[in-house]
């Protein structure tokens, strides 16, 4: 159930499975569920693109069992073309590759839409917005990245903000806003809020989740700063 | 607790964590303990020296916090070294690399004992044992592979048992009786007296564990296979 | 023979040998020669940065011997420095690099012209015309794909023509009429007007050329479709 | 049509197709199966495992076309498991992969084997015979190199002659008489008789075939070589 | 100590150790110290990001211990991340990394300055400047390349002046004036000048500087040449 | 002048600069040449092959001028071939490569060879000789590596003294004899007699030559380690 958040937009709320318990993740994804996510988000890393190796295919084949949540598997993997059908077999019902990652940006695009599920393009805090300006109008969803990828639990990059705007204000003007606009990185109660105004749809909370209270507590915390103080 | 196996060897149990239920990684890591494992069996899969992405150090990690049982890390990785702190940081007692993997196995070897935990190198099915010669002193363990790493499931490649004949027998003329011999893929009950029979002393099962029947009944019975034909 | 085009442009017509009949390669070079084809456009590819391998260097060697035609060699390799002297010993006159392969395009455009011959950089459909703005002055020809490199018959992705308009408004204020702007993939009589009012001056076809019609026919009509339509 | 060779061996005469003429390859080929080869050796190259680019895919699927001959496809390539379907497709009957380029030959061979071709394995001349030991009774064909792969008409290395007699001796005495041995890379009537004494089965033959003479008289000067010395 | 060159800016001497006589490096860099040169700049080629091996940490150490000018390491290596500790050990006061070279250039950053250094990002000439906007606010300087890195002793790229300028108006215009904007490749006292005037604020020059003169003879006439025609 | 050590044979001593003053490497070298050693061994490190970036091509260049000693550049680099050209027009007059950086071992050494100097392959600590034994009767020199390459100081592994007793007894079994035997790694005075006495003829030393004691004390010691127990 997305809220309604700044500009009447709709903000869908993605926890990333990276922050859950991995020794209940049946558990943590059901609470996930009932909390009114909607989506999980499965940050996919080979050690190679970045510096650390998470979780997988076959993880993701039991998430689908688990739940009836959109799989929106983020491929933090180099090439990541060789395993779109993999991914898309265990369950995922969104693919993001990196633009950094990729050599053929418009095939890979295609060949996830091929598979029948929807595809984004994520970019690294230090990639420059010109690197998708032709891959824009393919796409379901841009994620921008307000943490260098890698590990849960880092701080937001503010600087991130204003790129979120500039990109929303190209979305706005190529007529594109139905384009989700995923923003992952440090977000929690506490800045989802500017996030959000500044033109994000979709939020990637992983600690900002999983933390110690429960899980639809710290959901409805996200909610309630992201509605009320923008409409 | 090891069982005594042929020619009077203590036999290790290490269950593939791999072919267990992600969903509830907690409980089937307890059941395996409380079955009497040896310790957990963990496949690290890249997607680039295998064809396939698994589980990494998050996982391990979790692993740590649910049981006490040795943690035995094969990583299926470019590279190795680049990760050989991280896992043992996040738990690992023993860490296992390919020799298909490592241009500096020496300096590999050492640096996970370094880290203070025991080493082991695996050979993919068509290596050769003569890559491993001038190393095998400096190990802790070997792992034959008896399938391609990169999935569970596969059928034991019958070969492979007299690969371990012919390494047993190079470890026993060498006065190596100290080093695990290791074997990993396809072992079932219906094979692993067979495994042991040809000289190996711990046995990876991943769906020959984690399959219908209660871990502990399928833990006894590969038990029972590998006890009474040889005592 | 190149034609007239739409703004009074010379337009030239590169049959692309990739959707020949590789069985009488010789045969079909004389044909596209004496068709009055302005070139032959040699799609070389090494299955590392295009999924696929065509032919390389003995095949340009071979051309070099049956025709008098400029041949333009597309390299849709890895770090196409290493074989530039190779392709231009073969009898190449032309190359064209992808931008999305060369780590330094500066010196790689560099070496094509000290070995005597014109130089081209490509951009595959998702890469930004930013990634050329500053070798643009060095080149001799922009080549724009309008599919995926990789395969011959594929289908022109309709946003190419605002692409190449974007470029041809680039060239133009920059006063860099002079460079070629070559466009591939996808072209046939039916789009090749289209192409040309965006400002393209170069055409690469495939099988737009190579089909079940006399090769002099399908150029005959690529030329009819360009002229009249645009003078 | 194999001739009987040294020790009654059956011996396949495989002229390579990379030094035939590429602007007449349908003749060429057709011209190769009239004068009774016994297929076509192809050579694919990458420009990466190898220092030259030469043809690929589309070229095996022309040949396919021309003659029912046996296409035997040799993968000069990286990670050649990436390519083998496309080949087979292509009408490839016999793929021969690099022992130096396969991280995972166990696999790969299965691979092939599953495609519904027979599987080789080539060694670079400085290639330990130990790399394929544990691989050999899966095998159809042990590619033997000559000569460095990259080029044709390169010299015979002539520490080839007794690498070959052991290869033979290990595959007579390990009950592996059927898997054929072929030798590659500066073979001609002058010392072929020598390469066939030693105990090859089969002669991939570059410009040793596609010389001044007609084909049938150089393939029928092999022949001859081979057969009266060794009967 | 810096001259005060064009519209009043410090302008920064830094002699590239690279056209130092490696037989007496200790000498010359004692030298360049007492002809007031504000720092040494130490090209480091890997031989895989440019194609030359130069020279890396051991002779920054050595450097270190032979003058107390900062150390300014510009790494022409591919992923610069794994040896930043280790060059800040050896003794360098700055590290500068490519924007070619890294996937996480943010990060990249962040590490750098977490080590206690400064850290720029160097642009290869073909390179655009929309590569580093989304960096800029956390460098410490801008290495624009003016020649294709690689060996001293090239010619300066004329176009490179214009681009010089372009990124000297960015960062005047985003209020970045603090930030280094450093130019090699190809400067002597010939042309340092028009670097300065177009807005560069640190000089690099090796040839420049080590030339069959006294190095402080020729250092003075770079000052002379930046100092008196822009004042 | 070469020393006469066990069993008559003539030993090198290779003093490497690795492990000499940088900031005075011309004296160090010309120190060395008196001390009388037998040539310089210059260890270039690239930070792929092995994790340190040391000295390249430039440094064996300025040796050149200093010393008329033989220059021994031990290449611990990826792709060796790539660069050993450059390395014999900068003056090296023997290249070592590692067998583990080859893919095509017998025509690098051809191409060294070509280039008109002697041509070494190198072994890491965990390689088999099996790795080199289709290339031996084409050396000049193995070098066996008794440290894992990387860093001067390192600690001499007890293990290797059997490996190299092993080559030796290769070597003479063969008729090899006139290949050089070079060991590296951890050698001084105090273990260099062990290093000969199991077969060695060429002696790298780097710490245990640059340390606090003049030059040509420690080579004194050296050479006096090894003559007096073998004549």
């Amino acid at each position: 159930m997305p809220v309604i958040g700044a500009n009447q937009r709709l903000i869908r709320l993605m926890p990333s499975i990276l922050a859950a318990d991995f020794l209940r993740l049946g558990e943590q994804a059901r609470e996930v569920a009932e909390a009114g996510a909607d989506g999980l988000h499965i940050d996919v890393m080979d050690g190679l693109f970045v510096p650390n190796i998470s979780i997988g295919i076959p993880v993701v084949a039991a998430l689908r069992r688990a739940v009836d949540l959109p799989l929106d598997c983020h491929l933090m993997i180099v090439d990541p073309e060789r395993y779109l059908e993999a991914f898309v077999t265990a369950g995922a019902t969104h693919i993001t590759v990196h633009v950094e990652a990729c050599r053929h940006l418009h095939r890979t695009i295609q060949q996830i839409h091929d598979l029948g599920v929807t595809a984004g393009v994520a970019l690294n805090p230090a990639t420059s917005l010109t690197a998708i300006e032709d891959i824009l109008p393919d796409l379901d969803l841009v994620l921008m990245m307000s943490v260098d990828p890698g590990f849960s639990g880092q701080t937001y990059i503010p600087r991130s903000t204003a790129k979120i705007a500039r990109l929303r204000r190209i979305l706005d003007e190529c007529g594109l806003q139905h384009i989700e606009l995923q923003v992952d990185g440090g977000i929690s109660a506490a800045n989802v809020a500017d996030v959000v105004g500044a033109g994000a749809t979709s939020i990637v909370a992983g600690t900002g989740v999983f933390n110690s209270l429960p899980i639809a507590e710290t959901i409805q915390a996200l909610r309630w700063a992201i509605q009320p103080h923008n409409s």
